[in-house]
């Protein structure tokens, strides 16, 4: 009776596939049927409307001990941060979100009073970027906590931003700074373990606040968009950086067929980032940080170089390189300008 | 550094409240801040959108080894019905849906083989209900198989239909024949049983086919939505029927503000489900299995007494009673004669 039992012959097992890989390989022959679908998977969000005024859809699911570590994510933060991931995701086409739907699994080993703590993130976060919870499901679980959260957004037809639109010579702008989420986490992981070590272990995290907060609440760049909005730019292409800077623009280079160069020393990393680099190892550089580390949420995106004199002066944005021609790859430029081929290392889940 | 821990005093276990209660007391106070939003949590699809034509959305999780054992659920099946439990939601609104978002976890028990199984169901349920695959996430869990279905539909505002909109003296329907899922389940949890007892077994499930495919394999009622509009009757109120007959007219007469009478003798029951529950116990009454066992995913609806001309040549829909006026409690009528009032029981998980 057991169905799994054909999976032992001819067994492709999921590691030997990437997750983009494996999304490709599930969802390549579905057929599109309706008018309303503009862009199905392979973006930030859905693209759905016939009207002017398209909407935006996304969906990510959270996992206990994959996505999140119950020993140091306070459930409030946990409520606020899988709302405002999927808000990044929002942003990244240029759109305003509007509406979640938020499905929970949880086992008895959560109280109502624990789900009430996740629920008071949820709605700070939805009233912090004015988005109506509407729906949801409630379930039961085996083990820990899952959480998936549908966003839905609003954008005018003309200002959608999707990854596939970069051109020859644009510029490559990326908001805020990169490196400083993952930075947080190597300092949870380092004090998780002189706690598990010794419980009467009280971690001094002071002068980690800005990247514990990069990591356990994050915000979605809306204000980048609604920037852009009065800046009167629309990107050429945009992405949220989930899973490191290298990541995105490999995306952004094959979907718009083109290669990049990116300079390292323009790329931003915040001092704090850099120190707890230095603290963890001499080997460890904020550059890997910045290029592999992810759960940034900054907006990675391209403008046409007629666009630039509108946002040269922005402190919150930075221009760190340009698209090149199709069949060039994606580069990073060092300070000794010897170019480095860009991989997706991607985020690796603290598991 | 555990933050489960203030939990443990002045502790509320999950299990003291149901799941309506539940959601209830999460979601209570969240403001609604955009005009779009025209119904948010509380009926089977948030209603959303400005102009004449809305968007409904559903979200919906499956949690495996509490909504599905793999012991007995074909990967093809299961994503069949994942979706179809998603549209069964949209049809519920008397709307026709277009969209999915379809969000997995899975844990490296499952090949790529079995995912591909899993979507090849997905993709033949969308393919059956004109329904495009637009976007999702695929995470790893720790344990087992999570899927979360988005599903997205359309519907003109003045044929939307809401749990709230029942009057008094209003016709109650229902689409199909009730219990049957439920039958279907006691079959394969007493073969799964046998089976572990004795491996060698080999189940003869041929004579169980109505009732088994009811529960593997369910089709949302887009039938009558279309037939409904064919014969120009807009429903007064419409659920769906996923935790059995007496929870939903619960719901429709809470929410609608009212009560109702029901039939015993008018409810639809197919001889499979009778021979079932007579199989499986003297005490086992098939009136119990349609009004607390669940899955059927039905359609139950109110209608206008004047559009009883409308239907009533129907085999696919039956009139199983009548909405009574405010304060009245929602009941059963035996062919005795005698009342019997309902109540919430819900629907057990096989756990």
């Amino acid at each position: 009776m057991d169905n799994l039992e054909y999976a032992q012959e001819g067994r492709t097992e999921l590691g030997h596939l990437g997750e983009f890989a494996l999304i490709d390989r599930l969802t390549d022959d579905f057929p599109r049927k309706n008018k309303s679908t503009v862009k199905g998977v392979g973006d930030d969000c859905a693209v759905l409307g016939t009207g002017k005024k398209k909407t935006v859809v996304t969906t990510d699911m959270l996992v206990e001990g994959v996505h999140f570590d119950m020993m140091y994510t306070p459930l409030k933060h946990l409520g606020y941060k899988a709302v405002a991931i999927s808000i990044s995701d929002v942003a990244a086409m240029n759109a305003v979100p509007k509406q979640i739907l938020v499905s929970i699994a949880v086992s008895n080993r959560y109280s109502v009073e624990a789900l009430e703590e996740l629920y008071a993130g949820i709605r700070l976060c939805c009233e912090r970027y004015d988005v109506d919870l509407v729906g949801g499901d409630t379930a039961t679980s085996r083990t820990g906590l899952i959480i998936n959260v549908t966003a839905i957004g609003e954008v005018d037809q003309e200002r959608i931003t999707y990854r596939s639109g970069a051109q020859l010579h644009d510029l490559i702008c990326v908001s805020g700074d990169l490196g400083s989420a993952y930075a947080g986490l190597l300092i949870l992981e380092r004090e998780k373990v002189t706690y598990q070590a010794n419980p009467n272990f009280k971690p001094d995290l002071d002068s980690y606040d800005y990247v514990l907060e990069r990591f356990l609440k994050p915000e979605p760049r809306m204000d980048i968009v609604k920037w852009l909005a009065e800046k009167e730019v629309v990107p050429t292409s945009m992405i949220d950086v989930s899973d490191g800077l290298a990541s995105e623009l490999l995306h952004i280079c094959k979907q718009s067929h083109c290669g990049c160069e990116v300079y390292e020393e323009h790329i931003p990393i915040d001092y704090q980032t850099s120190r707890v680099c230095s603290e963890m190892s001499q080997n460890m550089l904020p550059i890997s940080n910045a290029l592999n580390g992810g759960e940034d949420y900054e907006l990675l995106f391209t403008i046409q170089q007629s666009d630039y004199e509108k946002i040269k002066d922005s402190k919150e944005v930075h221009i760190i390189g340009h698209i090149t021609e199709e069949g060039t790859p994606a580069v990073l430029v060092t300070p000794q300008n010897t170019t480095i081929q860009l991989v997706a290392q991607g985020w690796q889940h603290n598991e």
